[in-house]
């Protein structure tokens, strides 16, 4: 295969580069020793970060995974249940981390079409003797919004009114895996601390959309952050003149506003790859930078379909069986989402066309 | 609440007496401690589990949580995920106990209203990439044969070797929590190595329908039981002369095929409850010591109805929201359940009674 | 080798057999299913055990591993550090347990002669910096008492004092792991309970001296044991008819008093034995059921004093590198010490006659 | 306090700011997703990284505490004994993340003043009985060269070989935290692939030292490269665009033998110190970056020693009880040591001023 001239990156938002900005921050950025918690820019974006959210404390991680990891250990003592969706990014795609480090039980519970959890599936987590020793018992509900799964998903204010006074009322604390909150805000038209202020602990990705190289932000009490942050040194997330990275999340954090720009391109891509007929999209969320959608004729499999689309440089990537996710962000331009749809249209052409060949060799043969 | 004079325990057939002749063999059997391997009634107990279910070698444990939890901590290694049914009692009833002590991640499965779990559902659990290091991998497949919560269910034996080609072609090694399995073998009219011979691991209780008082096996290779012992000692399993206990396991073992008693006075009694039109009764599995059925007059609550009975001394027990268990053994005779019967009638007779007094009421009112 | 027609069992009290009182208490004993609460010889022992060894209320186990293993779980949460003696039975004979099940850091600390720690190194187990996330923080402190490895040595009530006022005011819980506490009292001349007061959690085994079957109690406040027994049922230590095991120990906790015996068995071994010159005793505890020493001549090697002294029927064990241990216990009578002695003595002979022979080949060679 | 104008960082080289070099190197790396393993700059440093450190691979690694984790996780099963020095780094400041995430058991051994630890007592972490069930097996060695708490000291050839001798013969694998490993290597004038070489797996730093801002090394054979890099993402230790912070690692390594400079720092500081007759100064290694004393007068208290040091702009570290340590770096000039000597001798001369006076106040007293 070729190695293209141009390349369109859709699979993930992680893909993202650091801007020029960002690179900037990051080479005039005072330093220090962050394990001595003398790491100045390190102190300001956690300031920053607490604020934007509207948290109390934020602690620096060197991803979304021990984010979450970090979190649930804290609220969790040893043997909880933690309450989360089946589809969600926490169940699916962090290895089971809390079992492994934490000795705590997972309970998936299945997310519907639009990302939430049916609040009774979630109360039958719960034993009708809670005295009885043979029960694990539930401790902690995580959420996530936007669901990624579930196509992007924006959580309906009304729902996490709902499910956060439910898990209030049982005892449950929350912890929001809000890993792209910013763009679920941006589709909600609220700021995104009134979304984490549904939930007791929030963490969010400076990388994916926000376009910084590495890293993520826990939030919550002073207490709680506190604790997450010992727990960070003993899953080896201590890092030193984390500064440099803290640098480019300021930046990061400073312009999430720009989010809106990927939105704007996800929903030029949908249309587009809407008014394909070989193609059923799935509906995408207003304000969201992602599509889904599959391959719907015969005479294209969804993995030859992908590589044609690699081969002429647009990445995309299959999530779930046969579903391909395409996600927009600050690498992809309009001219990029152009050029994809051109591809992605003259692929369609070519099986189009060879599937008539075919035909008429079955007819004439 | 006065004490009844009579007493028909149908909560569980965990609640079973030693019967004389266990007692006589406990004080009567030799001992030594097993600690060291030297007590000759524990060992020979294991060899004759060993060879009832037909595997190399067994294990003696105090319970069958145990013997579950031992069984998934030798085959899956930390990280590993475990597949079970969402209705097993290895997920619902061993508070968790293997992510806690074995860092296993718990993956559950629907279980069909015939006790099994779709294939599909099973390979859903496989990554599509293993390599990415995201994923938990699955390491091991628990199978329970009769499947307790969907109503003591005998597995086909055409599922059995579905399932378990399945588990094979996919690197899955497969324990069967067989904590009933002789009441399923009689079911299935084989003998229960046969049943155990498609897992690579079995544990059954000699407590419930067989009566001992205290104990369960845990059985596979040699390699294996070596490991579980291990782990036995590690939990704090491992008993000193606890032959007393083996003495009784011995005579439960070889008396065995009395279950087929249990299943008679099961049958009994599903029919004798099918006849009140108050009840609605599950189907009863030919051979199985359990019935399970609902309330289902407006008339009367189900937890009115389990206290009405137990002031007239008939256990029964909610297993589930408003679904109540009735399991016969060796301690319910064929007297028992005609009083039981006779009982339940009697709550219905008064309910239907009140219940056209309340309507005269309401329609005087 | 041919099989003894006496035998003197002196590895361990371990191997204390049943007495005739306790079999016939556990033929008549009433029960019930205990995973219920509803057995009432297990809620006799529970409530007797609590009252004899001084606390609110106690819990049934199947072995003083699982009693060790749920109390630090219960007092430790994931990742603090239990301190306890590097020759403590919890640190070398429990398999790591608390490590394992739960994410506890295991902090050895060295055991004096007298089998006390040096309060400067616990001290030394606790960080200058508490807040410094790289240390793992105590929680815990084990004592054992008698200390089993370091000769059964009973902790002299001064040192309980000190080291438990220190504790107190450094955080510490702590927890007494007294498998033989009632051979301490007695030969303390202080009632159990006394030495069971300097800890929040106690240990104590039925088997060994006591002579029951199987089984341990721990001992606390309510809140500790309801924890406990959480823990127990996930650990698989929940049994059903259990009484049939409480009945013995009931007998077994009656007549604790009977251990005195051991302890005059003890002293007359080791009168005997240190008037061997070929023998190196230690100093035996007054009020103590065991006796360690060393075989302190070239003509005979620890292995082969071990077994020869086995093909006579008398069992000893090596407990560490050519130490040899000998415990009494309600299964040696006075004869047996005689005959122990008797047995001793002429392997001792017949070695130094091998010695003088192997010597005069030498000269002769 | 005022805030001194100089300031001399001697407390740790974790302190090292990036070098001009690194921050250009960072802006204009070529950046991926290391998620994906599309990061070409962390590909190429790992490359770099595993042909300096002589093994098969090697994997990026956010910490050094991460690193040796997984390295610990991925030699050692759940329940298995890992033997570490008591003053390791390991045991003393990675907060038991291999007990927490790994159920590993932490076995301590003393290490000598030179580092090293005792064969003997390495030994005696097997137990005679490795079948008996209550043991916990030991499968892994760590060493730590050069030994941090001991001085920096640098092990000797001829230890090494011994010790990693008796490990193979015995089946434990070696693990060598060599978070400094390049000043080893200066000191021993040997490469530090040959250092490694005695090791199944080494760890080491490009932080500290080497002066990168963030980042440590794990490398070994490609399968257990493989395995750590699984446990890394589930630690949360996979990064995005984390070729940023290995641009630096890249210019960290290639310039490793600047390392030298600082063991001339060291000896020059090392120098003046002892040449104050009230500090007591331990004998420093011959190519090592860190100096350790004690302050042996009773005129001046260690914490008010440290604190006067500070005012002045020089910063001291307590390691241990009354115990400084000083490293230098690439932060730290001749200059730097000239005026850190100067602020000492000043402190100190103070110090001897106010005791006369004193003396003198109390002679007239």
């Amino acid at each position: 295969m070729s190695s293209p001239e141009r390349r369109v990156e859709l699979r993930s938002d992680t893909f993202t580069l650091p801007s020029r900005e960002m690179l900037e921050a990051m080479v005039v950025a005072e330093l220090g020793d962050d394990g001595y918690g003398e790491d100045p820019t390190v102190n300001e974006l956690e300031a920053m970060a607490a604020h934007v959210i509207g948290k109390d404390a934020a602690c620096f991680m060197p991803s979304g995974t021990m984010g979450n990891l970090s979190a649930i250990m804290t609220h969790c003592p040893r043997g909880a249940k933690v309450i989360m969706g089946a589809e969600s990014d926490i169940y699916l795609y962090e290895a089971g981390g809390a079992s492994v480090c934490g000795g705590v039980v997972y309970h998936p519970v299945p997310n519907r079409a639009d990302g939430t959890m049916d609040l009774g599936l979630i109360a039958a987590a719960f034993p009708a003797s809670p005295g009885d020793p043979q029960y694990a018992l539930p401790a902690l509900l995580c959420l996530e919004n936007p669901q990624n799964h579930r196509g992007g998903k924006v959580l309906p204010a009304s729902y996490l009114r709902e499910v956060t006074t439910f898990a209030r009322e049982n005892g449950l604390t929350v912890h929001l895996d809000g890993s792209r909150i910013f763009n679920a805000a941006l589709s909600a038209r609220v700021p995104a601390a009134q979304l984490a202020g549904y939930a007791d602990s929030v963490m969010f990705c400076l990388s994916k959309g926000l376009g910084a190289p590495v890293g993520s932000i826990v939030a919550g009490t002073a207490a709680f952050v506190r604790d997450v942050r010992r727990l960070r040194k003993m899953l080896g997330g201590g890092m030193r003149q984390a500064g440099v990275l803290a640098a480019a999340g300021i930046v990061a954090l400073a312009n999430r506003d720009r989010l809106a720009d990927d939105h704007v391109s996800a929903r030029r891509l949908a249309d587009g790859l809407a008014a394909m007929s070989e193609l059923a999209v799935e509906r995408v969320e207003p304000g969201i930078n992602m599509v889904f959608f599959r391959v719907a004729t015969s005479e294209l499999d969804t993995h030859a379909f992908i590589a044609a689309a690699q081969a002429r440089g647009v990445r995309l990537a299959e999530l779930g069986h046969n579903r391909i996710r395409a996600v927009t962000h600050n690498g992809v331009t309009a001219d990029d989402i152009g050029y994809a749809l051109d591809v992605i249209g003259s692929i369609l052409a070519d099986a189009r066309r060879r599937g008539r060949t075919d035909c008429r060799r079955v007819l004439a043969g």
